[in-house]
């Protein structure tokens, strides 16, 4: 990688006077200069997302690869750059580009720190490449050559003078015209200006002719690993307790710190803990009769102890929480906060801003609604007419207030129904003073409505995976997100559960469904979830809804969490499975593979260099044994179809070879509904 | 269509207040406001060629259909329209959207002049429809509605008073207001609120709230009919002579008229006719020792006699050509001249403009090459250094030239040899003057290079058509061409044979291949071409060559046009097809049908209401009968798979109805190579 060099323009574009305007009508040399200027064109950029209108998304140390198609007119040489520096900064600095087909030019790059980018593209007319490919044809046809090599000797004497050349190639160059000059023979000056060493010479100090710059300066904000790889845990802080009439403290959270991190989680995800409203409160099971004792939900946010800038009293005190945070970063844990714009009745903004609610005809706020559904223990902001901006201000603030106690995840509820602007103006903000903040979109809704939420900036996204169960939605699904202009932007986070989602699947499922569940979310996306209660295969629902009876959201519960049941050894495997296998913390690099019986899925996953590869057979059917013929990818390692591989059976342990590409898998889901290889390359160690 | 409303703003934006401003660090109000300003999303618009960098296109009078994503955040209804306006003016007329699925819209517009216009989009929330929907819900579910119907009232009181209301629509909101107030029933009052009469009133004056204009205004240019739809003639009129030791004139093209006519051809092509070089003359099949007699390639352009602004003296004056583009003008025919940017050594710009050329170290000037080819009787000119710009201004003003002298059409020889950006800005610069001008772009090279050609401006583009010839490469790009987004900028012109390219497959085919590739070029795409001799299935090569013997570049030759095995009368049947049939003037209504034999190709042309639907066989073998059973697309009219369909034999016009979906058809080459049937719809005259 080169540095610093950048701008480096052609000669020429500089050459003309204002005498040289020919006799025509009106001109518009402005407008001729400016076209005149890009004569290699730059198109198909990938990725650049809306024409530039929104940043990509990379990972930091991991691997960006950025594609566009880079020609020019006629049948001359052209090169090309890839040029980047951190957004903010002047100076660009410059990586080549590698020349597939077609017109297509590649590079990867790795992005040293968690900020954003800029970057666009250079090509120019490589007239030392186009000599020294003519002056060889011309060589091998048996045509004399005495005035091309002329013009190549001018080729390196401009390069020498060039504002490109460094001294030291400078020096070279006069070294090698030097030499040249001492030699008779066509053939060895031919021999030494064709020469290896002096195309990489040129390449670095030549005229770069006709330098033409794209159109657009890009953006990619390079995320820190978290916000790509992690496995996420949900509880409730109040349901920490032994007795559902003692209300959880974050110290009760703290003493389950050991086990959230056995099982080998990264993010430690609540609810919110603002204080709860009472007016309207719910009862249990999302009644509206609650007894006093009830705590209500909490996302009916605000009461006489405060708002989003507070916290439930019962729950404990800033400086409790300030210690938990600390408590959970020492199990290698992160705090995850929910972020619910939405208020109680009681919420102090009511009385404190009334401008930011909307008043009925007869003085009431309206509640929260989806005719003819009503959400009575709820009412909205809106963040027009008098809330703008004054509003955006505030929630502003308050994520602000959570980062300084050491909060830097925010799952944000619903952000569909907020203005898109908003999130985008918001996590900007948040990320130009904590590009490590990072924003989970809980989004349910219509597809392009999920993408849009991504591209302002969300740095995760709630998926559609809850709900794909059958292989060839599974497949269907992965392969846009993962194979379509969307991977560049969107990150899903698949959670296999939410205190919001108790799936029909599930329900029926059993144990063995809850495994299969694991398996897919865990490895099929970088970041997964699962709602407390997922480990002990908990899915007693409200009959006939995909929701849980006595949800957590309006009462307080307990859980056994060594119910004989339970798949605790599944996710403490898969968890470490995903920290060991480079393949498995990154997200498009998945290849679905033929497995004949739609009741088992298979696929793989693998790092570039094909060092780590993964095969995965889960079974779909929670029921029955099923057994599949399948093919050993073996044309991925360029072995013919008869040949034999190594593999280790990673769940056992167990080594052994498969002799050729047809192989048979047999799965009992009453013992393991899944099975885990990894291929060993030939050649490589076991 | 609606004129002139244009921007009619939102009013949430502007109720901020400076005073609003939150107590928060650093503010960047403009960018929180300009963010805000566009709450609806709007994505994904079609077309909109590399992010609006080129204009697409369209034909006068001819549908043009836009379409986009468009979406707020929420659940409430959103309204969008199309703005659009001739590029250059300001006042934007609009057009509604219409909501097709997933947050698409499109709407579909004629454009009613040749020339170049701009669109874009805007959406807003709208409130009243919002309403309206969600009263109804909860009326249904029982809920009262007092409260929303003083809201609904409040919606219509705001429209009164918009901007947007005219006063006719202000005076009817307030009959409506009035007539409420003395409404005593809820339900009679829904009635009359929810009613459609108000609905569409309230489309028309109510306050578009949040009002989001898209962040890009697109192009397109409207170009005349015949750069879409056009039949092409190519001849050299130095050979329409019927003696070859007798130089041809302008005069004797003239006389070829009445027979081009009757063929139905719409554009008389000629290759240069420019005076000729004599330097480095080439001689009969190109070769370097030609006798003093041999006319030289009407490539190697320029002579004592002047350059690209003169005529060869033999053909005839400036006088001559005026009246040959009067009299085809008067034969329904329009010339179209070839635009050749290269030049003999004896062109006058050498020594007027040396400094437009490459020289030498010894002082000779590059010849054209493509090593080891060499072009000896021609040099090319350069683009940049010291002919920028004064080469591009005598460029276009050659163009004027003959602009001047009747000829709005441009064969360009070899576009992609030459700059991007210098035909970008030519082509600007001429339709700035003559929208009414039409560039062909002769660019047989890499697919991206020709598609940039495309997008610069070039209004037709030779296209690989002149190779495919097995069925599944027809269809295969075909496709391409027609439903992928190059679709919106390149109009492909089907050349069935130039000067330059004599097919392989008609070299070998017989006059049935010669009858297979007319009906193909003819009805695959809008505008399509033959080089004269293709009447007369001439098609003997250079041994081993794509090219013709004797070929009229080096040579003056006679023609008969009378031989027996002419295909004049399919010229004449096909080109007439093409004027009667409105399914035949578009390109993009192609649709390939199942016929299951690869020999014969199966495909339908047709117009959006179905009025006209064409089908075609064509028979791809042009030695052998073929057999087929075919699909009748009964589906396209909604009709069962038994149902039957009147049908015309387009060749024969006999009627005759067919039984059922399949259908078989057999096709001899020696007979007839094709067979073309018109669908008569249920129930529309026959």
């Amino acid at each position: 990688m080169l540095t610093g060099a950048g701008a480096g323009k052609g000669n020429e574009q500089q050459s003309r006077t204002a005498a040289a305007q020919g006799p025509g009508s009106a001109e518009q040399p402005d407008r001729l200069m400016q076209l005149a200027s890009k004569r290699i064109a730059i198109e198909g950029v990938d990725p650049e997302i809306d024409g530039g209108r929104f940043p990509a998304k990379a990972v930091v140390h991991h691997p960006f690869t950025i594609e566009a198609d880079i020609f020019g007119d006629g049948h001359e040489s052209i090169d090309a750059c890839l040029l980047f520096r951190p957004a903010g900064t002047q100076v660009w600095s410059e990586q080549p580009m590698e020349y597939l087909e077609n017109d297509r030019w590649r590079t990867t790059i790795v992005f040293p720190e968690n900020r954003l980018y800029e970057y666009t593209l250079a090509g120019w007319r490589d007239l030392f490449g186009t000599w020294r490919k003519e002056i060889a044809k011309k060589h091998a046809a048996g045509i004399p050559i005495v005035l091309e090599l002329e013009e190549g000797r001018r080729l390196l004497d401009a390069a020498q003078f060039s504002d490109r050349a460094s001294k030291a190639d400078a020096a070279e160059i006069k070294q090698v015209l030097q030499a040249f000059s001492l030699l008779q023979n066509d053939v060895e000056r031919l021999g030494l200006l064709s020469s290896d060493a002096v195309a990489v010479l040129m390449k670095r100090a030549a005229v770069r002719t006709n330098y033409s710059q794209y159109d657009h300066v890009l953006e990619v904000f390079v995320d820190r690993k978290l916000a790509a790889v992690g496995a996420w845990y949900e509880l409730f802080p109040r349901s920490q307790t032994d007795d559902p009439s003692r209300h959880g403290t974050f110290d009760d959270v703290i003493k389950r710190l050991p086990y959230i991190r056995d099982l080998g989680f990264d993010v430690l995800y609540f609810p919110p803990i603002h204080p709860i409203g009472q007016t309207n409160k719910k009862g249990k099971n999302n009644s509206l009769t609650p007894s006093p004792d009830d705590p209500g939900s909490p996302y009916a946010i605000g009461s006489e102890h405060g708002g989003h800038d507070a916290i439930e009293p019962k729950l404990g005190t800033f400086a409790d929480f300030d210690r938990l945070v600390q408590a959970a970063r020492e199990h290698n844990l992160e705090i995850a906060l929910d972020f619910a714009i939405q208020c109680s009745p009681d919420h102090p903004w009511i009385k404190s801003h009334p401008e930011w609610f909307d008043w009925r005809p007869d003085g009431s706020i309206k509640y929260a609604e989806n005719p003819p559904k009503k959400y009575e223990d709820i009412v909205n902001v809106h963040f027009y007419r008098q809330a703008l901006p004054s509003l955006w201000y505030a929630l502003r603030d308050i994520v602000f207030l959570w980062i300084n106690h050491g909060v830097k995840i925010f799952r944000v509820d619903n952000p569909h129904t907020k203005p898109f602007p908003f999130w985008e103006w918001l996590i900007g903000e948040v990320r130009a003073q904590h590009p490590d903040a990072i924003f989970l979109s809980e989004a349910f809704t219509r597809p392009k409505v999920m993408k849009r939420l991504a591209k302002v900036g969300f740095n995760q996204s709630y998926s559609y995976f809850t709900w794909r169960n059958a292989k060839w939605e599974l497949e269907q699904y992965l392969t846009e997100l993962t194979q379509e202009e969307c991977r560049h932007y969107m990150r899903p986070n698949f959670f296999t559960t939410t205190h919001d989602i108790n799936p029909r699947y599930l329900q029926n499922s059993g144990r063995p469904g809850f495994q299969t569940r694991l398996i897919l979310g865990a490895t099929l996306a970088g970041t997964y979830g699962v709602y407390n209660g997922f480990e002990i295969c908990e899915s007693e629902p409200v009959p006939g809804k995909e929701e849980y009876l006595n949800s957590e959201k309006y009462e307080i519960r307990t859980w056994d969490f060594d119910k004989p049941e339970n798949i605790k050894w599944d996710i403490e495997f898969i968890n470490r499975l995903r920290r060991e296998h480079k393949a498995l913390q990154d997200f498009t690099n998945l290849t679905f593979y033929n497995a004949w019986n739609d009741n088992i899925i298979y696929y793989g996953k693998r790092t570039a260099d094909l060092s780590d590869f993964l095969l995965f057979h889960v079974c779909l059917d929670p029921h029955n044994q099923q057994g599949a013929d399948f093919e050993v990818p073996l044309w991925e390692f360029g072995l013919p179809d008869d040949a034999s591989i190594e593999v280790e059976d990673v769940v056992t342990g167990h080594h052994f070879t498969w002799h050729g590409k047809y192989q048979h898998i047999h799965l009992d889901p009453y013992y393991k509904p899944y099975a885990i290889w990894r291929l060993i390359p030939p050649g490589a160690p076991r």
